[in-house]
């Protein structure tokens, strides 16, 4: 058994709130149990410079951790910045494969996920409610009549899966990441596509059948994180 | 009538809430109104280098707005560091007060001021909020006899008090700041001994007659704000 | 008796040299007792992003210690950052509530404040200083007619005050503010209105009596500095 | 047929070049085509603060690329950071995996990896040189008898697998690389162990089928690796 | 006799390589016995703001070295920053004496030599193989018809020489540069016209006469250098 | 005739001012004409690492221009600091010619030469009154009887000389420097001993010929620079 009684293919308890905070476009916050991550979705006018006069928008991430968010306080400054900056580069890249980029000219959209509390599969989180948010913000440009129709063309949820003692978690807290031989994040949309796949052994690499059986897990995953978004959503 | 039907000498609606987060020895959130800032206090063992030896310990703040706390996102690089540090440095000093260093020999305690939500009077907000998450964390350590009684021999709260349209109101809401002429803060203790006063004319200056009522106004507030840290703690 | 023989109520030796580099449009050394600090004012035709097209101009400080300036070398790099900001804002503040900003259209001034030699006072020092750059450099506009006439609408002056052993002194050395309970700052105008109080206790809490006592003898301190400053201009 | 007349699942001309440069302990020029990367290995007794006293050593690994080795020149300092600290910590992470950490106490080994020419897939060149470098690093400890046996205890290599218009590409060059719906990276060790995978959809995400079929592809030309390292070390 | 056999007024074996990568419009390796670097011209239509419109062009250099490079291995952070600014600028003001800056209007030239191997004399090879990627530079902006007329005007090279043990020693590599009494560098036209020439004791002062002597010896060096550049050059 | 009527080979009006400022160890101000410069020796008892237990002592120097030392301010964070490094080094090299680091055991001085008002020389000028500073601080060293004996065993100064419309001028101010075809740097013992040369062609080259002029016509400058120092340090 699990520390909190979860099957093995069991996900946490998930919860995401809507209009978390005031200012935001879109503002989110979501939990994977214990794991807990404010998202907000900001519009901004100002685009990259490569971009301009392209007739393109942009989606762009960043992700940060409190200093207290974790079990030891994280310096401010000397945090892990490289760790930081691949997640945010794979949130906003997960966030790009659900948006038609032409269909919303000159526009950014950025996504800030900052962990307020960890214990584990925070970048998983980060993801799944950073979506939410992101919906939210482009309701806005479209009931401000900034945007004919929503950019929003996918829907995308992420989960984590990880070799554990020989046996296939779901959803992995932080004592389980910690102990993991393998840990897995896979980002994936509505209709089963996959968007990004990281597999990454610590220490000892996996066989090719345990790399299969972690990806059937966390489809199942996926799919609930998605019923779940879709209900925070007020989606039929 | 002020905009949330206030009388101008009533303070916001205040909530502190302990335990916040689980990580931290002292967690809370604090709302004065809609402005929200999570206060974390750590205990770390490793003090700065000059005070090694001393026999004392040491209390210090960090502060920092949320990229979208505010109404228009704060790049997370380029946010305004000489404002941030000026507010981190207020933080500590104000809770240096009311400890006694030497009673947490060769300790350090860091409170970690996040504001998520911002709209006026961040900075009274976070030192009323860090007060109670210091408490805390000053009970875990006796808690688990590593001191043997508390350091915390006072209590400190603030508050703003700001001239707009010429009314001395309290408490001012970001919109209220936004167009006051004088910015004031305060920070007491309980025995209305004053830790710190900062007042500021944005643009014209103020005759001394109405520094000693805004002076009067603060202080009523700050009485009703150690009630309301009195009743977070569980102090009869 | 104080060290320097003054009475409680006494300034330290005061001057204020003009001209006293060549290329700066306003160039002032100013002297409290052994505090020495270069004001130097600099006419810039670029603004802030956010003032432009506005009509307005704008002044800014920055404030910085040489290495030497202090007993103890402070390293360039490793410099208290945050300690040099807020000082910045603060002299920026005060100087902006005796200029008239819509009279000098899309220009900016720059004051920098470079101690050369520290011995308490040197924010106050700074601000009393740059005021009298400030006008020299408003008298060049004037003079090369860029400008009809001189943005300077009040005048200036800052001293410190403090609480050592129980006694109310004025315009403290570095030694009397080291030993000090309270640290206050105040920046006043010619009529008496108050630009900034900055107030800090230093362990211990003051009551509010005390506070009066402090701003009273800080004031008369403004007054002779106001004078000082006056004689320096040339100003009958 | 692609570009240089290769098959669809054909690596590109490859060549390990040791001994490349003379102070390394390890130094290693490989190339996949037109992508080269200088490969050093440098050992250090300077081990990490968290490792200190642990009886274990380290094997990081540091990449860059020279500002010229692309298209466009990139600048020094706004090159992009994220995406050299990402792959510095895969590499890293993938040379763990073939090294026992407890037979190197307290020794670290710095793999750095400096593209001098891109032409796609520096990763993987980077780690499959790499790879040798630290083999011939520990070859020196060895031989210096600093070591009684090597910490070599597997070995990796890398290689990149795309979705270009529908086929599935080995190794992909730049104008590859560039048109791929999907890029994948793979470290496998030599007993066919996953070490890291890396999938990612540029835009259009993928079915689980056409993972699988990448899958398939990259593993044959990592054996290929495999055995040109073996060459290279003179290894039966 | 020197370590490696030289006569003390000869020069280490020197190549220079051209076209050694392929994205850059110029690219050398050049070598100064085990002293190697890569120099890569890159044309940028980006010229400095206090350029444009003046119709003229500009050339800069940048100087780096490997983290393995040397000896030890040294930090990409903490470089030495102000060294390889210090030969940067060195490099940039030596092309800009041999191209005429008024003959390739709006065009910026940089010149990046990272240095792959070092034993001494790193700044004057890299003069002397920047001058080389510059003209191929400047080729391509005839070829492809962007100048009428190559802006080359002149031809640089650069040398070491020192005083070791009493004796003045040509193109020092490490170990005699190590043990110098003197290090002069000498950037010198085929005229002869001297570019810069930098001298500098280390420990003890050396007189005049020993300053002639050293330039005697290095302008012979140089005159070898140039003829090896023309080679290279297929220049006649 | 020069713009201040100096001949050809004359310097400006040098004057040393000791004891500037009073909490260095040894302070002076140097003015060549209208460059002025605060030099200030520190003593610190903090060696860098690599001389730890090596029995000897350093010497290092800091040099910075305050931002409106010269006519147009310069930012404080994009200032030059690749100039500002090179001229820090060639200091303090300048200095430890003249210096017997063995006979001042882990110590170390460092000097920081802050220009106040620039026109031309500001090096020369730093060189030549840290020289000065540098003397004080090792009497103070002698006077406490830290050692035994100063640890100064000779003197240096420094001149810049150039070629301006054909003339070779000594001490150039900032407007013939600006004009100048060539700018030599010159540090020179009291033995005629060469401690530092740096000749550097604007644009054109220079004959071999011009070069022994202009070092006559430095040496002479040295001589008399010399003397101004041993008058100001009131040695017979």
């Amino acid at each position: 058994m699990r520390a909190d009684q979860r099957s093995d293919d069991a996900l946490r308890p998930i919860s995401i709130t809507r209009n978390f905070t005031k200012h935001a476009e879109g503002s989110v916050l979501v939990a994977f149990g214990d794991t807990k991550v404010i998202c907000t979705a900001s519009i901004s006018n100002t685009i990259p410079r490569w971009l301009k006069a392209s007739g393109r928008g942009w989606v762009t991430a960043e992700y940060a951790m409190l200093p207290r968010s974790a079990q030891e306080r994280i310096n401010r400054d000397s945090v892990n910045k490289g760790r930081a900056q691949e997640i945010s580069r794979l949130i906003g890249r997960s966030l790009r494969c659900v948006v038609d980029l032409d269909a919303m000219p000159e526009r950014r959209i950025i996504v800030d996920c900052d962990v307020i509390q960890a214990d584990g599969g925070t970048r998983t989180a980060a993801i799944t409610g950073a979506y939410v948010a992101l919906c939210d913000a482009c309701r806005v440009l479209t009931a401000e009549e900034s945007l004919p129709v929503s950019p929003i063309v996918g829907q995308c949820a992420a989960v984590s899966v990880g070799l554990v003692d020989g046996r296939v978690l779901l959803d992995l807290c932080y004592e389980e990441d910690f102990r993991a031989d393998v840990d897995m994040n896979l980002v994936m949309l509505a209709d089963g596509g996959i968007v990004e796949i990281q597999g990454c052994a610590e220490g000892a690499a996996f066989p090719r059948a345990r790399m299969d059986e972690m990806m059937d897990v966390a489809t199942t995953g996926i799919n609930d994180l998605l019923a779940i978004q879709n209900e925070a959503l007020g989606r039929g």
